[in-house]
């Protein structure tokens, strides 16, 4: 599909085994090996081309739609050692040409990769480097490598609120922007945020949240961010909109909120924790929450435990794991907070995905002046396997609506959460 | 409030420490064990009365609102090696005056256990007996102690749908049956049940979900349930209603279902399946659904583990335990069953048990005619515990909705569950 296309018509989609264009020495043996990253990654359609030999490995069974050329005998090495970076990067490199569109073809992949259920996955993602630490140090500069790139190039894609989270399409026919500001509203009325209430946000992103929460339901908003750039633009935005007695940006990192408050409230900031903070994330909710507190999670998950695609952690946000439910209860069950409600809106990250998508898509020539080719596919392959990640069910979307447990305060039935 | 009610006059109920009205011998030791069993339960408002000697011995700082009389020596001793059990069973056996109403002193107790958090719960749970197992000669042993007890027994307090569990209140003014009724229909809405749907239903109860959903929606049910006498008063309740050609009530372990099926429900029923068997279970309903299939358990649940009341196990439901949401995750998480809703209806439990409460107590001459006045205690007791238990949140009930994971066949919002 890209810059390799011209020279499709050196490419013989041929399914079946080893084709030797030009048979080098140690042809067998690479093809061997290739034939083992195949299996390892449960036999996706995919045709390696070696630049040094001429010759073509692909799976035995399937017609390969994926043709990858390798440069060199390093990134064999690199296929055999960490197959998902590799592929990942030579999608970048413009070394991967694609017979069909590129979120079909990662539907495919990663329906093949789950095939084999919860075990499948678990063993083909063995090999990847573990993910990057989230301590005080380390968050902050994970947090930096992705939010800081830049808040034009964010502004190209994101819609008119910078929402950077699932939105949520209350019909088939809203826009992006509908749904981001309909995702805020369902937000605060799970939580029935209320004038006056008061409110702390782990992970405020470009401020949409808390500047919604003050301008619409009259509350007071602590939001803590540890990413500048966005700091800096939701301040601006404070200023512009009049709101700042009612909204304070924090530039401190989750771990240092003080104080109780009515509310609190994370919206996408939980994939940048890790597991092995979610018990002390918990306490920091229950700490600040007052005795008929509410609270809202809303996070990236998964159906089972399982790493993150190792390329998206390693190009595109270190340190990021979406937790499975059991791995989220973490945070609540040993702080004694009760888990109210929680709703999957995977199809709507689905539909967020394809909006961002085709709006990046129009911005191809832009985001090329800003930054490169390598640049503009990298983010491409991110925002299609993303998501493809969402429509074949690989990554969920989770939103608990959890209180202190002696909060008998609870509306009896959820019917408030849907006006009409 | 009971027997021992006569003889409140000789009790004096002042606070503090070992009142010896008549210090027999060994008084000393046994006041240091009693204090002992009141410092492992965190210090409850109950007085104990040694019969044997007069002594008296009370929390050091409370005033207690509960009296036990202890029979004799042994009574001690269960006491220090078993106090939950212990102190049921002194209820059960009229040795015990409460100074305020039954509901309000558990849920006193409950709180009071509850002030540490789940560690001090798990503490003061120690040292209760194991559950009883859940094999399948083991759970049909335990479903016949709970269930078979009478048909005329459970109707004299269950209300008009024989549905014993959780009811769903649409309204504060609801009355049980409605509410019943409601929460079938909730639950229905819920796996979205169109007529022809086939359903497989574990655990069945009295029959009423798989009668409502025939009768209202067009489904046809496959009911499994182990109580012989649950099933022969569904069967009759069946023919009566001439929905025989769309349901069938089986005999047998929900371990035993085959086909595949529309729809996977349970109501009630994984409370007696005991955590060690999530998995199987969730293969069960894995491999009982088509490819688009929908699926639902309503079950009975924790903010954190812990074992049910150990009385509660050791006189009412035999291997019975409410398990946390990260407990219920082995349901779905390794069987690759995607979460779609989880709805908390703690306060509905509240008060479907207050409305059964108040249906027992107006009954109590015609159950004590059935058994006798230990029962009647009994039953109170477990009723009243309950509904504290929901009152406190020291229990929750959880509705899990899920599906297949590759299913994307699902409504965008949740608006369809409140029709209006």
């Amino acid at each position: 599909m890209d810059n390799i296309a011209s020279e499709s018509q050196n490419i013989d989609s041929t399914a079946g085994g080893v084709t030797a264009a030009h048979t080098g020495t140690g042809g067998k043996w690479e093809a061997r090996l290739l034939q083992r990253v195949l299996r390892a990654m449960h036999e996706p359609p995919i045709e390696f081309l070696l630049d040094w030999s001429g010759e073509r490995v692909a799976p035995r069974a399937r017609k390969p739609i994926a043709h990858v050329r390798l440069a060199d005998r390093r990134m064999l090495w690199n296929l055999l050692r960490n197959p998902h970076v590799t592929l990942g990067d030579a999608y970048s490199a413009g070394r991967v040409e694609l017979d069909c569109d590129i979120v079909q073809f990662l539907d495919l992949l990663y329906l093949n990769e789950m095939q084999g259920g919860p075990a499948q996955v678990a063993t083909s993602r063995r090999r990847a480097p573990s993910p990057r630490r989230n301590t005080l140090a380390g968050s902050r500069d994970n947090i930096h490598r992705h939010y800081d790139i830049g808040n034009d190039f964010y502004s190209l894609w994101l819609g008119q609120t910078m929402a950077y989270t699932c939105a949520y399409y209350p019909t088939e026919s809203a826009s992006l922007d509908q749904a981001q500001l309909a995702k805020m509203d369902h937000v605060c009325r799970k939580l029935r945020l209320r004038a006056g209430d008061t409110v702390v946000e782990a992970g405020c992103g470009w401020g949409s949240l808390a500047l919604h929460m003050a301008q619409h339901y009259g509350a007071k908003v602590r939001a803590f961010n540890i990413s500048r750039e966005q700091i800096a633009y939701a301040r601006s935005r404070l200023a512009e909109r009049g709101l700042s007695d009612r909204v304070e940006f924090v530039e401190d990192d989750y771990r240092n909120i003080t104080g109780r408050y009515d509310v609190f409230v994370s919206v996408g900031m939980l994939e940048h924790v890790g597991p092995e903070n979610y018990r002390e994330f918990g306490q920091i909710a229950r700490r600040s929450l007052n005795p008929a507190g509410r609270g809202l999670i809303h996070s990236i998950g998964r159906n089972w435990p399982a790493p993150l695609h190792p390329w998206v952690e390693q190009r595109i946000f270190p340190g990021a794991y979406p937790p499975s439910l059991a791995e989220m209860m973490d945070i609540f069950e040993p702080s004694d907070l009760s888990v109210l409600d929680v709703e999957n809106l995977r199809l709507h990250y689905a539909r967020t995905l394809h909006h961002w998508l085709e709006l990046y898509e129009a911005a191809v020539p832009r985001v090329r002046a800003m930054f490169d080719d390598i640049f503009v596919r990298k983010w491409r392959l991110y925002l299609a396997g993303s998501l493809a990640a969402f429509q074949t069910g690989t990554l969920q979307l989770f939103q608990v609506l959890f209180s202190t447990t002696q909060n008998n305060d609870l509306p009896l039935t959820r019917e408030f959460m849907y006006p009409r």
